[in-house]
Parts: C-alpha cells; structure tokens; sequence
C-alpha cells in the first residue's frame, strides 16, 4: 500500500534560540514524506522552481519516494523564515515568498490515482480538494492539515473539503479557532461534525490525543532533553501517523493508536536537528526503539 | 499504614468563568487529606481559627481521617481569595489573610511520631522542616509541596528541608524557577540534586511527569467537558499520589506509577465543581472506574 503526499517542498529560513540557518530544504510534503517512508513507500505530489538542485532532490532518493508528480516549474520555490521565541512556544513569520506556489494546481500522475491512503498537507483547501477529486475511487483514510490563515481566509473552501476528509490533523489554537470553543473536547466534538470522523489535535511539547467518537487517545511527547528546532515537527507527526497506518492497511482503534505514537516518534525526532537533518538520517531500529520509550514512559498497572 | 498530612486548612473566594463562591472551606490539606481518604487512612496537622465550626468539620467526619492535630486557636482560619482567567490557565490572587497561620507551629500529636509516609503541604519550608524533626524514625517516604513565594523569599530554608525529601511536587513555572532552567529534563535533575529522588512536575491540563534518576513516567490529564474551579487540583492529585503509595506500603516504580494515575484521577474529580464538592462525594467505584479510563486513553501495542 502507498501513501499519497501533497503539499509543499520549501526552502526555509530558521532562527531558534539554538542557532540560525538562513536556507534549508523544508515544506511539509518534505517532512511527510521523509517521516513516512519509514514506514511505508510514498507518492509525493508537490511543485518546485529551478532552485531546487540534484543535491535538493537527494532528500527522497534511497528512499521509497516516488516523484514522478514532484513538478518542476520556471521560478523560485515557495520560501518562508520564522524565528521562534526563548520558549519556542511561539514562532513569527518573517517572510513568505509563495513563488511557485502560487501558480500550483496539484496534478496526479495516473499510476498515483488508485491511492487509497492519502495526507493533504497544508495548502490552499481548494487545491486539497481537486486532489481529491482526481481520484479514481474513494479512499480508504484521507487525513488532512491545515492552519490559521485558511481558517480565517478561505472557510467555505476548507469546510468543503472536511467534508471528505476522515481525519483532521490541527494544533490546539487552530482547533479552538476553527470550532469556536475553548475546551478541546467542545472543539474536537463541533469539527467532527463538520465531516472528520478522527480529529488529532497536536499540543507541541504537551503531546497530542486524538478525539474519535467517544473515544480518547492521549499520546505524550517524549521530555528532551534539548530541542533545537520544531519546524516540521507537527509535519513529521503527519507522516509517521499515516505512514504507520499505510503500512498496516487497516483504520481499527489499535492502529489508530499505534499510528498515534509513531507521529510522535517522528516528531520528537524531527526537533532534534534543525531542519531534516535528524529525520533524514534515521534507522528502523531507531524508530523502533523510540516507539519502546513511549511505551515504557506511559505503561501502569492499577 | 497512615499518611500524615500537614497544611493549611482555610476558607477560600473563588471565581472562574464559571461562577463565584464568596466563601467556601480549602486550603492544601483540606483537599490532600480529603483525597488521600479514599486510599488510606490520614493524620492531619493544620491550625484553624474560631470561625472553622462543627458544619465546616464534618468535611472529615465519616472517613478514616484522624483529626486530633487539627489545632483549633483564637482568631480567623487563613483566607485566600482568587480569581481565574477565561482559559483558567492563570489566577491572580486577590486577597490573602494570613490570619491563625502567622503563628502555626505545627506540633505533632504522640500518636503521629510514628507516621512512615509524610506529605508537606505548601507552607513556610522552616515549618515543614520542624514536622520532620518530630517524627521518631526516619520515614520511608517525604513527599513536600512549595510555590513560588517560598522558592523566592525562603530559598535557604526551602533547600534545607529539601535535603530530607523524597518526592517533590511543583508545578512547572515553578520547577523552572527553582532550578534556573527552562527545559524540564534538566530542571528535575538540578532538583534531583538537591534532595528529592524524584520529583513530580504538574502541568494541569497537561498531565504530570514523574522524573526519576533516569527514569520517567508521563501522566495524561483526563480531557473533561467543563472545569468549574481548578482550585485544589494540584493538593487533590498530591493526596491522590500520598494515598496510593501509603495504601500499597511500597515506592517501587510500579508503585509510583501508579500513584501519578492515583493522583491524576484525583486532580480530574476535584476541578469538576467548585471547592471540595466532587471530591467530598466520591465513591471507591467511581475511582476505580476513572483510574480505569486512564487505562484507557494512554493504552496501545506496537
């Protein structure tokens, strides 16, 4: 089973109270992608400008990437620089240069669209849904992310698009934002409503639980012992998830579970390095091994 | 086994967005010896002044709480009035009355010289020191709480009573104060070196970890529909915990781990209505049930 990928392959700027670096690869279809090839093969649709080089593109070689629907444009990629607070509880956007995004209409290659398995990354929600309809069948789970700027600009088309989605993937002020309750369990409930049936609500360093019906799944974050950046951690959590959930072929409340703490995985080591560095650079046997940490972190007997 | 219990018994003025109390009963122990009841059996220490009656007592009646260090003196009880902010993550205090408090000495009765496991509520840490001194055998377990008035105007003696204790419970603000660090791993291990094997850091509506040498345990909170009044969360998970560990007779991880569930479980009771209401009204069952939904929320198979 594949999983399909869309969203954006970036080029970032990245100042946290650890460091600064002034260009590196990044986007959230990178990050996905990279996180769930751990785990299952993947197919990546997703624009690029001529800046993006062979080296660039060596992020997905050796790994079961496919990226027959990676386009290459005239133009610069899409770019964005933040800086993150001490804390990095917060960060500020510095600059968004959409470049080729801008012109981006999402296409699948043929052998792309029998996908069963599919993350919409955050992009624009109308383009979210055009993927969908190229489709050639319904899925089995879409999971989709999405942010502040669409919740406020472009609502109908992201309420459009939920109604297709299984799973929403959103941190704690965007679900607040979007459901208009402040307790998160009101939230998780309102969005539900409005298509997901599973919505994941990701807490940063507090975790993330995923609200399914009646039913709760709190994952912890791991304590560590030094972040150095979070950029793509929430990105990195998508991609384990439905990567775990590709690679078992199932939607059941154990695989729900397990994908839950695979995210986590994958996030707590995105933030260990700054950008893809950590994440690129991983082993089965150190993903599995982390895996173990959150059980043994969170496992009691009553 | 009995655990003594040492703090404040006081009247407390709360609102919350969700109502106002001009006067209700509180105060650490009130709330730690309340929810250590329904574990094990307490022996209360705390001053209270002419204005405590019968009506106000009967909070500890009917359950295996041991009330003859309960000093009754002339004067008014400790009164605190709060108020909290709309997502009750923040509470500025209003009012403090140190009333019958300015001259506590807390002396503890024969009978309780005994007591194996010790939990110091949030008073003056010279006080909480002069407890320890009365006890006849080292005990096995010393489990202290502190804020941030004590850690910034009582530093020396803080970190002397610390010297004797095992377990310390503090919130994270006040973790990061204590030890001058902001990442939480390195803040238990500069407390670890002060005196406490291991130390619980309370993140409310984030859940609890227990840091233990290299050992960890990360705690969910319970996701509820409403808090009414998070006054006493932190005292109710600590008489959760104290109870748990007494009851069992043992400090072995998987003790410990479950005695975070134990007080987790309490901390989710006492927020669910204003004052000691819920927790007051409890039953074993309900305990048992809520523990079990910890179960629940936290479990998975990789």
């Amino acid at each position: 089973m594949s999983l399909l990928v869309v969203g954006t392959v970036a080029f970032d700027a990245v100042e946290t109270p650890h460091g600064k670096v002034p260009r590196m690869l990044g986007g959230a279809a990178t990050y996905a992608a990279v996180a769930a090839s751990y785990f299952a093969s993947v197919r990546l649709v997703a624009v690029v400008g001529e800046d993006f080089t062979t080296r660039d593109h060596s992020i997905f070689r050796g790994r079961s990437i496919d990226t027959r629907g990676l386009e290459r444009v005239p133009g610069r990629s899409f770019f964005w620089s933040g800086k993150y607070s001490q804390d990095m509880n917060e960060r500020t956007t510095l600059d968004t240069q959409l470049n080729v995004l801008a012109e981006f209409d999402p296409k699948l290659p043929a052998e792309y669209r029998d996908s069963r398995f599919v993350f919409l990354g955050n992009i624009q929600p109308s383009l979210q849904l055009r993927v969908l309809h190229q489709l050639r069948r319904k899925p089995r789970l879409v999971a989709l992310d999405t942010m502040n700027y669409w919740i406020e600009g472009a609502l109908s088309d992201l309420r459009a698009v939920l109604r297709h989605v299984h799973v929403l993937l959103i941190n704690d002020s965007e679900a607040r934002q979007l459901s208009g309750r402040h307790n998160l369990l009101q939230a998780a409930a309102r969005i539900q409503a409005m298509g997901p049936r599973a919505v994941v609500i990701k807490r940063g360093e507090h975790g993330a639980t995923l609200y399914r019906g009646q039913q709760l799944f709190v994952a912890p974050a791991l304590p560590l012992h030094r972040v150095w950046d979070p950029t793509g951690a929430g990105d990195s959590f998508a991609g384990g998830f439905m990567g775990s959930l590709t690679a078992s072929g199932k939607t059941d409340d154990s695989s729900l579970r397990r994908a839950m703490i695979h995210g986590s995985v994958m996030g707590s080591f995105a933030v260990e390095k700054f950008g893809l560095e950590r994440l690129r650079r991983l082993t089965r046997k150190q993903i599995h091994a982390r895996a173990r940490k959150f059980h043994h972190i969170t496992r009691f007997t009553l």
